[in-house]
């Protein structure tokens, strides 16, 4: 049996101020700190320790995965980044406040970018696309493979052949996997492992800063899956994440 | 032209209370985190930007590392860990207080200990050997490779190597590195950099959390070396370093 273990980074500066955020690289809150070591502290009181960690190219995601490693006495495990494991690019929406948006484009059009499965939002423009291909962690990115812009089913497509060549052999020969990544690279993961449709995906809420544990026979398929921590407060934290594109 | 950047950790808790730390894997005290705060303030000053960082197994180097990356905003770029960069293994001697071992051992031993080229400190006892090759980043080490304490002389002779074939053909592909270490493995570098001789490395002390850069031409003769920050406090911190072996 193989296990693996999923955590969706803490709060990001951009959570807490209900803004699309995507590929912009902000920073935990103090809020989003204390669920990264949370999340250690659980991790650790079950008694997990992983051999290699794969997280994003984004700080609140690598922050997440550096307070989890402090947690368990674990900082000198290999961590291996990826922008494969970024958060689905937003497009022209990074930056908006959700819920303005759901004020000028209507609570159903920031539900369809928000929960759709293949509508992308409105793409990156000329010059904003440019600086993206620009900075340095993306320069080397061929120019038709970095998204200006995703739906859930382009980030799937990104992340699960990653998952496929890069991740998935590394369990099969009985390492401990953490992934800490974000809301949607990780709905990615999950519609992979659950072999849920376009329309199931859509219901799927991953809270913050939680560990998420699969079990699966050799074969990858789902025995078992379950969050690490207190039943209550995830599913308070789950419907949290389901409100975040409602008007305020 | 190369261009590389060494920095020695920030002071950790035990460097405050003056104990021989070697591979004991202790954390940064406040200062430390102050001094990587500021070797990553001073490096972003100085606008560099790094392709890849080494570092060791050990989290006052691994913190050290992540604060740095924090302050250049290059939190994605990759982190090589690697035991072979750790400080050198100071075997018995290691959590004794420095100041009390001279007083027990006379400050001459403790000064042979701490800078002789090639005298190796008292050795784990069996008991704390077998404590060390069971923790899981060193149990998949060949039992023969990790050391029980190490003269300066046995330090070199697993740093260099390590530079030699995974660091140095990264600067020989025109990455940037930062090698993020310890006192005595980056005072190995230094030597091998520089060709001192075995008398010249006692006389060379590094300062905690101050960028040290070399500039080497592509045979890998040093033509420049500074350091990077305020030149009065680097020649402080310095000398701290020599005086730490002197009775109180």
């Amino acid at each position: 049996m193989y296990k693996i273990v999923l955590v969706r980074h803490g709060e990001s500066e951009w959570n807490k101020l209900n803004l699309f955020t995507g590929w912009t690289d902000v920073g935990l809150s103090g809020t989003g700190v204390n669920e990264a070591k949370s999340a250690g502290a659980v991790l650790k009181a079950n008694g997990y320790r992983f051999d290699v960690c794969y997280t994003s190219f984004l700080k609140r995601a690598i922050h997440t995965e550096e307070y989890i490693l402090d947690a368990l006495d674990e900082n000198w495990i290999p961590v291996i980044k990826s922008w494969k494991l970024n958060e689905r690019h937003y497009g022209a929406l990074q930056g908006l406040n959700k819920a303005e948006t759901a004020a000028k484009y209507g609570e159903s059009q920031v539900q369809i970018w928000r929960r759709s499965f293949d509508v992308r939002p409105p793409e990156l423009d000329h010059q904003a696309a440019e600086a993206l291909h620009l900075l340095p962690q993306y320069q080397n990115v061929p120019y038709d493979e970095l998204p200006h812009g995703e739906s859930l089913k382009d980030t799937i497509a990104r992340v699960v052949p990653y998952f496929e060549t890069e991740i998935k052999p590394q369990i099969v020969s009985e390492k401990n996997v953490i992934i800490v990544a974000h809301g949607n690279s990780l709905r990615a993961l999950v519609k992979y492992f659950e072999k849920l449709s376009d329309d199931e995906i859509a219901a799927v809420n991953i809270p913050t800063g939680t560990p998420l544990v699969y079990e699966l026979d050799f074969n990858f398929t789902v025995l078992k899956k379950y969050y690490l921590g207190d039943e209550k407060a995830v599913a308070e934290k789950e419907k949290a994440v389901a409100n975040q594109g409602k008007k305020i």
